[in-house]
C-alpha cells in the first residue's frame, strides 16, 4: 500500500515539475530520522544517517546520493532509480549530477510559507551552500514550497480511499461517544473513553494525545489546543469534542458539539440553538463556494463575516486546513490574512485537496459550539467526506 | 520522571549559558509535531502549533511566547514560568522580550556541525530574520550548537541511572540470543527473534525497525546500516548484530560478534580470533585514552591506526557516537577528520557523556567482525557502562 502510494506520489511530482516548469526537485536531509522533513514518507520512504540528497528531475529520472554503508539499503527498498555512495563528502557526485543534468533552477526543501515544506534545517542549507560554493548552482536554488504543497495537497485515488475511510471510522466513535456523555461525567473520562476505543481498533491518534480528543464542555472551557481536564458535564452545557485519528498513514480531524439538557428542557435553549445553527449554516455556506481556483482566505471571509454579522466574536484561529498525512498538511489552508499564516491563505484550492470546515462561536453562558467537517474538493465543488453534523445533538 | 529530567536539564542550561558567556537561548519553533527541534524534548516537553519562541536567559528565567490558543497549554504543563500569548504574529511579544532583555547574544537553534542542534528549519530561519528586521537583534544572533551539545551530552543522575538500565536490559536480550543462533536460521528470524522479545518486554526499537536490528552474517555482509536478509547461517561463518532498545525515552546502541564452529572445530581459525581480538583491543585502547578534554577524532585515530597497522582495511564509518535520548545524540563525536563529520570531530570530549565505540574489520571468507561498547566519561577517565565483550561467543 505504501509502495503503490509512493509510486502515485513520484509520477506525480514529475508531472507537476513539468506543470510548474522545474528542472530539478533536491530533498537535501541529513540524519532524517531525528527531524524528518515531511516529504521523505510520500516520495523516500525511508530515513538516511549522513547527508543525503533525493534528487527528482522533470525528464522523470529519480536519483538518491547517500553514504556509501547505505547504498544497499535505498537500492534494495527505495524508489529511486539509481542509488550513488559516498564515503567521506557528498559534494563530489551532488556536483557531478548536477553538471550532468544542468539544471536552469533547483527547487530545495525549504519554504517561508508552509511548514511541510520547510525541511531542511538552516544549518543544512548553510552547509548545502558551501558544496555548491563557486559551481553557480548555489544561484539557481529555490523554495520548493509549490512542488510540496501540490504534490501533498492532490491526493491520489489510493489516498482518498484511505482518508475516506479515516473519517467513517472517526464518525463511528463519536456514535459511541454520543451514548457514553451523561452529567456527571468528566472531560478526562470521555477523553479515556474514546482513547480506549481507538486503542482496541489498533488505530492511531492524529495528533499528541494530551489533547487528542480535546473535550471541552460548559461555560470558560478550555481551547481546542488544550487538553480535557476534570471538569465534569452539567445540565445545560454544551460540550464539545475536537478528535482525530491516524489510520493507514492518513490523519482525520473532527469536531462534534452536544447539548446537555436541563430537566424539564425538551430542547436546547434558543441561543445555544442559534450559536449551533450559525456554525452548521456558515460551514454550508463555504462549502458551497469552495471549488478549484478560489483563494483559502475567501473562504475564511465568507465564514468569518457571517458569524461577525450574526453577533458573535470572530473566532481566533483559520477557518479550515488542509488533512492528509499529517493533520495539518498540504500548503495553502482556509485561512484569515494574518501574519502569521504567512502567504498561505493567499493560495489558490486544487482539485482533490481535503479540507477541514471549523469555525466555532461562544454561547455565552453555557459554552462553545463547533463543528469541523472534512471535504474534498473536485471540479465541480467541495464533497463532504464527513456526514456533516445537521442537528445539534441533545444529552 | 520526564519533568524531573526536564527540570535537571533546564538548571543545567541555565548553568551552560554562563559558563558560556550567552545571555539567551531561543528556542524558535512552528507546527514542531511535524518537525520536532530535538530539544524541545529535554527542555520544553511538549509541542506547540503557531511560531513559538521558548527563551532560557542567564539569568534563569524561562518564558514561553506561544500562540494565544496554547497559553493554558503551557501554562498547565509546561516547565516555563512566564507564557505570553499573542494572536496575529509573535514580532510584537518576542522584540518585546528582547528589548527587556537587551542580549548581547542570542543563541538560536540551528548549527552547521550537529544534526541535533540543527532544529530551525530554514525557512522559519528567514521568518526570524523578518521579524528581527532593524531591531539591531537580527546581528546577535548565533548558533546555539555549543548549548545543545553540553546540555544533550552532559548527561545528568536521573539520565545516566535509565542509560545504564537501557543498556543492561539490551545485554539480557543478547544473551538470549547467543541460545536462538544456529546454522540454518536466517538473519530475518534471528531479527524477528529479537523483536519479539523487545515487544514483549515493552521496549521501543532504539532505531527505525527495517535495521534494528541489523543481523549480518558471513562474508559478503551488507553493512550495519542495511536490514536482514534470508541469508542463512552457516557453519565457519562470523554472526554480528547491531541493536538498541530504547527505555523509558533513553537508547542503547551494542553490537556483539560470534563465530559458528565448523564441524570438527573447537575454536574459531585463527584468522577469525585475530580479527575479535584487533576489535576488542582497539576498544580498550581507546578506552584508556578516553577522558575529559580529549579531542573526538584523537579516538578515531587510536583505533584506526591499529586496525589499519593490523593489517585491515579501515572503517568505513567514525569509532564512536554519542547516546541519549536518540541513539545518535550529542554534539561531538568519536569520529575521523572527514568533511562529511562537519567539526564534530574536533570538540573535546565532557565528563557526563557517554559515546560508543564501534570499529570494525573484515574477515576474508568469514564475515565481519564488529564490536560495539558504550561508557560514560569521568573525570578520571572511561568507564564501561556495557560489560565489554572479551570472548570470541562460539556458536
Amino acid at each position: 500500500m505504501i509502495n503503490k502510494i509512493m509510486n502515485e506520489k513520484i509520477k506525480q511530482a514529475i508531472k507537476i515539475l513539468k506543470e510548474k516548469n522545474i528542472d530539478l526537485w533536491l530533498i537535501f536531509v541529513q540524519e532524517s530520522s531525528i527531524m524528518q522533513d515531511p516529504t521523505i514518507e510520500i516520495v523516500v520512504g525511508k530515513n538516511c544517517t549522513w547527508q543525503s540528497a533525493f534528487l527528482i528531475n522533470r525528464k522523470g529520472e529519480t536519483t538518491a546520493i547517500v553514504g556509501s554503508l547505505e547504498v544497499e539499503n535505498f537500492e534494495g527498498k527505495g524508489q529511486f532509480n539509481k542509488v550513488i555512495g559516498y564515503l567521506k563528502s557528498i559534494r563530489e557526485p551532488l556536483v557531478e549530477y548536477l553538471n550532468d543534468n544542468k539544471p536552469n533552477m533547483i527547487a530545495i526543501n525549504y519554504s517561508r510559507n508552509s511548514v511541510i515544506a520547510d525541511g531542511l534545517p538552516h544549518g543544512l542549507y548553510l552547509n548545502l551552500l558551501e558544496h555548491l560554493k563557486g559551481t553557480g548552482y548555489e544561484k539557481k536554488l529555490v523554495s520548493s514550497e509549490e512542488i510540496v504543497s501540490a504534490l501533498k495537497g492532490r491526493k491520489s485515488v489510493t489516498e482518498l480511499s484511505i482518508m475516506q475511510e479515516a473519517v467513517d471510522k472517526t464518525l463511528e466513535i463519536f456514535d459511541k461517544v454520543t451514548c457514553f456523555i451523561k452529567p456527571g461525567i468528566t472531560e478526562l473520562e470521555i477523553a479515556d473513553y474514546i482513547k480506549s476505543i481507538v486503542k482496541e481498533k489498533g488505530y492511531g491518534l492524529a495528533w499528541e494525545e494530551d489533547h487528542c480528543p480535546a473535550v471541552f464542555t460548559g461555560p470558560d472551557a478550555s481551547g481546542a489546543h488544550s487538553g480535557p481536564t476534570d471538569k465534569k458535564v452539567k445540565k445545560g452545557h454544551l460540550v464539545n469534542i475536537d478528535f482525530g485519528i491516524e489510520y493507514n498513514g492518513y490523519c482525520s480531524d473532527l469536531q462534534r458539539t452536544w447539548y446537555v439538557l436541563k430537566d424539564g428542557e425538551t430542547s436546547a435553549p434558543e441561543p445555544v440553538q442559534q450559536g449551533f445553527n450559525v456554525i452548521r449554516d456558515a460551514i454550508q455556506m463555504v462549502a458551497d463556494k469552495l471549488k478549484p481556483g478560489v483563494l483559502g482566505c475567501e473562504m475564511d471571509d465568507i465564514a468569518r463575516a457571517y458569524v461577525i454579522e450574526q453577533g458573535y466574536e470572530e473566532y481566533p484561529h483559520g477557518l479550515g486546513h488542509q488533512v492528509g498525512r499529517k493533520v495539518h498538511d498540504g500548503g495553502g489552508g482556509l485561512l484569515p490574512r494574518w501574519e502569521r499564516y504567512g502567504n498561505t491563505p493567499f493560495m489558490r484550492v486544487e482539485e482533490n485537496q481535503v479540507y477541514t470546515i471549523e469555525p466555532r462561536v461562544t454561547v455565552e453562558g453555557y459554552g462553545v459550539s463547533t463543528l469541523e467537517e472534512e471535504v474534498v474538493v473536485r471540479k465541480g465543488g467541495a464533497e463532504f467526506i464527513s456526514k456533516p453534523q445537521k442537528k445539534l445533538m441533545l444529552i
